[in-house]
């Protein structure tokens, strides 16, 4: 594609992304396509020979967009927000179309020191104190992967040099709670600690991890020879929006010298509002932290910046310095290599840069204010209303409720729940996600897609109230 | 920002990026920044209320641009080549647009389903069989990393479900030879086999992995109660663009039961030529690969693709289910996030589609074919030249070269070489990349840039020669 056929198609698709943002609210949020039905529109073979744009836009507008299930909706209540705002849209954009890496601060100077800035900015707007350096990575998965290994590696004394895991030392122990996210047990498995050496600590009446539980459990390790290494807490869970309380756990692990490293991959962003930050009182005993700006801060996916306080520790562990990556600047810079796992990245500080300017402090403080307001007014209408119930004390902007008609509880009442909500993710005109909580089915209503209004939600809640007072009687 | 400014916007900065590639030439490839000039430049706090987009636009300009090294420049020779055809920028444009996320296939099925058909079509065109399966992701680095924790998990009969490596049993090997990546080495420790446990197996004049030492040292290993666990293979090193002998080196991992897991991130792509297929011949033996379209290919960075041929181990290791991300579709569609570390994804199919379909595999086929001939060309030329020497065989696109005047030999070679390639990138006319092979310095010419016609080599050829003759006596 020549410059002057990508001017003409480029246009093309700023106009589609705009059209699409503009008319989104005439789509059904979740599409109707079965599975498979993608894949067998498409020829199993590659093209032999070019096919023309236009072609392959048609394909766009009649199977992709179809088969969409549409985040950026502003009656997208399910998952997490995944916000992306059109800044940071044109911010991506142009990383793509520069095509630089970043291999070491030579391989694209502007790559690296935008990222420094960016990340520093973000650092104090969360209210962190200048003790932290960030780095941005991919998703929250790798960056507690990569927090799990540090840890690893600091109790060990650096056995990656030597024997690895693989040294019969006693083994090494990590602490989580059942609400940390799946992607936690995960990362402490791949991180090759094994399945037997992860502690589940109990938690309290709020879903937040419990510190006496957790002396408890270190104490068992200590007595019976284990070697307790790491805490992964979270400051707003998956399910229920829970915070583990950090100032009870910090004063743990540094008693006992654990790394704690604390999941703030969604609620993170929360932190840009001073009103908030009591709910991460403590954090400063962290060692590292994960926050997700791709998520409600409305940074395009994918943006998962990882804040550590001791970078000497994670470059002794990263490092890696084959003389076709040595430059005459190392010393003086950072190679952000020496940061994360990947080697190559994109400039994906160019898409966080573009929104924080664009929006200012101030823009995006007030937009998850008013996300907060509206879970608020929600959470009202669901306290007054008979049969309607919050099964978690409402945090942030995540509400977790339940239609419980009387006589209904057990089994039946989570046939009752995954019906209504099935049939409100059928009828396209809303989406939410339904989970387990206590052992029972909720339904989790995420509030704070860009273009979620007041109205939006009042919709939601019209809708929900019909839903179960048509639904057949059980 | 509304839709209707993102299209004034939008429209801007396709503009810009069609100027930026129609005029790159007038640009020096590497840049002249110094080492935080840029950060100097910005404020160290972020901005309290939005910016206007033309200040963020401006210092693009003023400082972004000049602080780049250009990939894209037709006389970029460093590093690899990162190509970014323009069909896959708008590829990768209309993922940002759209801001769907992989979590699930009921997250945005035509993610899912444009992804297994992208990467069927990528593995038909580099001829392996329709044994194998295939994954994005975000970079070699962690394809290999997956292999490794892969096959540790094969051998240790999913310890990762009970004590993981800290299981105390005979320790796991990895082997590899110097001559692999640096993520390879760096991707084994972090798995946590430990550096003790990894075997650099002795390579052959070609610099390819010796497949009698690969032999010796799984005895060896045998012997002394170890447990040989995985070979990590390079089919185009990225040093001299050696290729390891996988037929002989896969009937060894056969016959021991190893993993074997074949690093083709750089030279995979030219698989979709027939006439290179010799090269690794027993690739079918082979248990994963990775290939980064990202690279000579012409993707958006960042598209790495990893293929397995029993998606069903992958998927054991990879599995999360917890309520949040059940679906009814589950069991009939394939559930990306269970074949990868990071959870959420963005729809990174579309730009390897587009680039795909927008050029045929014939177009791409053809640009490649371009390249080996510019290489070959260059190649004939250093042969043919006094003083001048190829110090590896030539092999694809790569050459390794080296000015040797008489009498200079040891370390003040090595400062002849280092001195002519600094002064080369320098100068802005063209960029290369200076490595160690047997212990000496020497210049890698990675031939392949998209824009990157013979009389860019020419270009190149004629400066390496003006270089030496108007350096300094030595
Ligand atoms: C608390 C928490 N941790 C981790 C994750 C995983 O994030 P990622 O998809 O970036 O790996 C999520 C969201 O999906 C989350 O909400
Ligand atoms: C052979 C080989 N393996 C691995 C890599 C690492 O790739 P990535 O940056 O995608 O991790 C490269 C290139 O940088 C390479 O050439």
């Amino acid at each position: 594609m020549t410059p002057e056929e990508f001017r003409r198609h480029g246009y093309a698709m700023i106009d589609l992304i705009a059209d699409y943002r503009q008319n989104i609210e005439q789509r059904g949020v979740q599409p109707t396509t079965v599975p498979g039905e993608i894949k067998a529109a498409l020829p199993v073979s590659p093209p032999e020979s070019a096919e023309p744009f236009e072609q392959i836009m048609g394909d766009v507008e009649k199977l992709i967009m179809p088969g969409l299930l549409h985040w950026q909706h502003p009656s997208f209540f399910g998952f997490f927000p995944s916000n992306v705002e059109l800044s940071s849209v044109l911010g991506d954009c142009l990383s793509t179309g520069l095509g630089v890496v970043g291999l070491s601060w030579q391989s694209s100077p502007a790559l690296t020191e935008i990222e420094e800035v960016t990340t520093d900015w973000l650092r104090d707007m969360i209210g962190l104190s200048r003790e932290w350096s960030g780095v941005i990575q991919d998703s929250a998965s790798i960056s507690t992967l990569v927090a799990l290994i540090s840890a690893r590696e600091r109790s060990s004394q650096y056995a990656l040099m030597h024997d690895g895991l693989q040294d019969r030392g006693a083994p090494l122990i990590v602490y989580t709670s059942a609400h940390a996210h799946s992607s936690v047990n995960k990362a402490a498995i791949l991180a090759g600690f094994g399945q037997n050496n992860i502690r589940t600590v109990a938690t309290d009446e709020r879903n937040a991890m419990s510190p006496q539980a957790l002396a408890q459990a270190i104490e068992q390790d200590l007595a019976a020879g284990n070697r307790p290494c790491v805490v992964i807490a979270t400051t707003g869970t998956t399910a229920a929006m829970a915070i583990d309380p950090l100032d009870a756990i910090g004063e743990l692990t540094q008693r006992h010298g654990l790394w704690l490293h604390v999941d703030s991959a969604m609620a993170g962003a929360a932190m840009i509002l001073p009103e908030c930050r009591a709910l991460w009182r403590g954090i400063e005993n962290a060692d590292s932290m994960v926050l997700n700006p791709h998520k409600w801060l409305g940074a395009a996916f994918d943006c998962s910046v990882y804040y550590v306080r001791d970078p000497e520790h994670l470059i002794r562990i990263m490092t890696t310095n084959p003389s076709y990556l040595q430059s005459n600047a190392d010393g003086q810079v950072r190679n952000y290599r020496d940061w994360r796992i990947s080697l190559g990245s994109r400039f994906r500080a160019l898409k966080l840069w573009f929104l924080i300017r664009e929006q200012g402090v101030s823009g995006l403080q007030a937009r998850l204010r008013r996300d907060l307001a509206n879970a608020r007014w929600l959470a009202e209408q669901i306290e007054g209303s008979a049969h309607w119930k919050l099964v978690a004390a409402p945090a942030l902007q995540t509400l977790c409720i339940r239609h419980e008609p009387p006589g209904l509880n057990g089994e039946a009442l989570d046939k009752h729940t995954r019906a209504w909500a099935e049939e409100l993710n059928q009828s396209g005109r809303a989406y939410v996600t339904p989970a387990i909580l206590d052992d029972r089915w909720m339904v989790r209503v995420s509030i704070g897609a860009l273009g979620t209004e007041r109205q939006h939600v009042e919709g939601l809640w019209a809708l929900l109230q019909s839903l179960v007072t048509e639904m057949p009687a059980k």
